[in-house]
């Protein structure tokens, strides 16, 4: 299998020819080590060479974990200017990637302005598009037609962009197991495909299209990230049959489009109580033959509506330390409305810090030498190296700015215990 | 042992004659199972009779997991009106206790104008008030007199303070192992002691005079928080011998104190890499004899100075998994500076969600219950039951504010997933 990824995808082949050396020297790797894991699945390069400018990643272990920020307008918030000041406080807060999740405006307006801005790989979810374009007619979801979806799709591989989420393992028998759950199905784009599914009486077009999709993909290194439609969307659903149903067909579908030569990311939950998510994370991993792992949260609690970024936080250390590689944000702004660039920047930090929190457990040298800096400069009072180790400096300098002149802080002053053991 | 405590404690004996149906009953605990745990010393029971007004609180297994807020001036941000409004802040966003950690003012006056405010018990950490005498006054801690300490604390209890954070445990032989770590000693309490110790020569008078401690408490019900002064204050120092030294001391000193009828919690880490808490939080309760353990943080890392509270819920949800009791909560500004009433209610909320998310692994009935009525109300896209089931409701309604009128959220707008299946 490991050869037929580069044999079959040449446009990844070109890539690595002219990035390899420089995408591994960002996760401190050797070219070959990268190379084995991209053969191999359990990590990709994401990057369409026809997104121009964009800095191909690499995603996956031993790379270091990455995060997501999620944008895009919504009927009821829908401004391309604030989306575009959005992914400019996105990528300042240091996310790696983000998402044009847009399903009000001009969408391919708001996507290759997006795509003209974004210097890190974009993603997008296809199905959003063909959904708005019924939803504004005021047709049923259930007319959507299958060329319509893979042309959308086609169309956003040749606009550039890097990956998209497609909800390919989303059975008629996975929706039919979701039924009977606490929460039903939360992911839009599978609660569109379960309601197209069941209203025509057919399978998942992307399912059982498959190929189809890979050759649209395969000549733009368009990464697939397998979508989870069924992830439980509530805690108390969280490891039901439905999940596992889908997984069971991600890892299946993860296994073909490699042999295809087409580059796949597995997204995961979701609501997870805390006691499950290393059993999940572990299980879907080798469920996927360790494609790398995109999750969203998880969520640990259902109950924290404004404070979201938070409930997932502590779910996304806990992933990162069990295997997770990619994490998708959740701001405050989760569950009640669209996220303004305030929750953008929160977002991201709490992603970065769990991400931290993961990379320390691992014992990664990058997160063991960014705490070693900022022990060895708050030991010293010094408040420049602390700002220069800080996950986000410029909060640091925000706080400390009414007290910039003191050599302590402004919690202890002179009770400061590191100055009181001089 | 069991007996020992209320036969020598007349003030808890009576506090309980009077309270114990009504504080089991908030703990949705049988009036015998609450007795059993006080007596056990599994469980304290939190309550001055001197403090007008109060109303006792169990804290410890198998009752709900408390959360403190730490309040108070210091030198460079010195405002009793700012101290009293962060203490509505503290109660009204749900903290079950608050600490006042004053250095700065009048310190008699913010203290009982804060136990006069504040309904709910109310800590402090006595040796503060004498440092700061000192230190005005320009001399050095060195000079402290151990009967100034103890005539400190023979105050603050008859003012009606319900428990004091006292570092007894902190031995010259502790100190003494400290000083090869990353940050050293980081209680600001610790410090005071460690140099004390340090240019006096003498042992911690808190550590060998601790039966006059118990003397002055027993009559007050004053409940003893035995200070961790060695906690570690970065990842690095995490599980050394210093902290350990100290915990094998506090669980000595706990055990003595129930036998001479003063309760104890028992306070705890702290920095800890997220690998490191589990056992952590089981050692040292095992070593403690199951006493209450009261923890700050654990914070998971130490490079997110401005997001030190997520740092914290991180640690915190994964102790209250392993057997954490009581959260003490960390702020936004935390390491950086004062707390204002925005990051009061940022550190509460925090604390508060990570007491759930362990609450929710730990299967407890009143999280789970919680869980299950957000999830009928959001299935039903019902945001009054939402806001009711919400740990903030408040932040829902303001967010919500904008787009009340809609039925859907301003994210997904007509793409809502669960409306699609309708």
């Amino acid at each position: 299998m490991s050869s037929s990824l580069l044999l079959h995808n040449q446009a990844l082949h070109d890539i690595l020819r002219g990035h390899l050396t420089e995408v591994a020297q960002d996760e401190a790797l050797t070219p070959e080590v990268a190379m084995e894991a991209i053969e191999a699945g359990s990590m990709v390069l994401l990057g369409n060479p026809a997104h121009t400018g964009v800095r191909p990643l690499l995603v996956g272990q031993p790379a270091r974990v990455k995060v997501n920020a999620n944008l895009g307008t919504s009927p009821l918030s829908n401004c391309m200017q604030t989306e575009l000041h959005k992914l400019a406080t996105a990528l300042a807060a240091g996310a790696d990637t983000v998402m044009d999740l847009s399903i009000a405006g001009d969408l391919d307006a708001i996507r290759t302005a997006m795509l003209a801005a974004c210097p890190r790989p974009l993603g997008t979810v296809p199905i959003y598009a063909v959904g708005q374009r019924l939803l504004d007619a005021d047709r049923p979801i259930s007319e959507m037609l299958p060329d319509d979806l893979f042309a959308e799709i086609a169309k956003q591989a040749a606009q550039g962009v890097d990956f998209i989420t497609v909800h390919c393992g989303l059975s008629r028998r996975g929706a039919e197991l979701a039924t009977g759950r606490t929460l039903g199905i939360v992911s839009r784009g599978g609660s569109m495909l379960a309601r197209w599914m069941r209203e025509t009486g057919r399978e998942n077009p992307l399912l059982e299209d498959f190929d189809r999709l890979l050759d649209i993909c395969r000549p733009h290194n368009l990464t697939l990230s397998l979508g989870d439609g069924l992830r439980p969307g509530a805690g108390s659903d969280a490891g039901d049959a439905a999940q596992w149903e889908e997984v069971v067909n991600l890892g299946q579908l993860a296994a073909h489009a490699r042999s295809r030569g087409v580059q796949c990311m597995i997204e995961g939950p979701g609501h997870l109580p805390l006691q499950q998510v290393r059993a999940q994370i572990m299980g879907i991993k080798q469920l996927v033959g360790q494609a790398p792992l995109y999750v969203l949260g998880p969520l640990c609690c259902d109950s924290a509506p404004g404070h979201d970024h938070l409930a997932g936080a502590i779910g996304a250390a806990l992933a990162v330390e069990a295997g997770a590689d990619f994490l998708c944000y959740l701001t405050p702004a989760e569950h009640l409305t669209l996220p303004d660039a305030a929750d953008v920047h929160a977002g991201v930090m709490a992603s970065r810090l769990a991400a931290h929190v993961g990379e320390i457990a691992l014992k990664r040298p990058w997160a063991l030498a960014r705490e070693a800096a900022m022990n060895k400069a708050r030991m010293a009072l010094d408040w420049e190296g602390m700002a220069a180790a800080a996950l986000d400096p410029a909060r640091l300098h925000a706080r400390r700015e009414p007290h910039k002149g003191e050599e302590v802080c402004a919690m202890c002053g002179k009770f400061c215990a590191v100055k009181m053991l001089r």
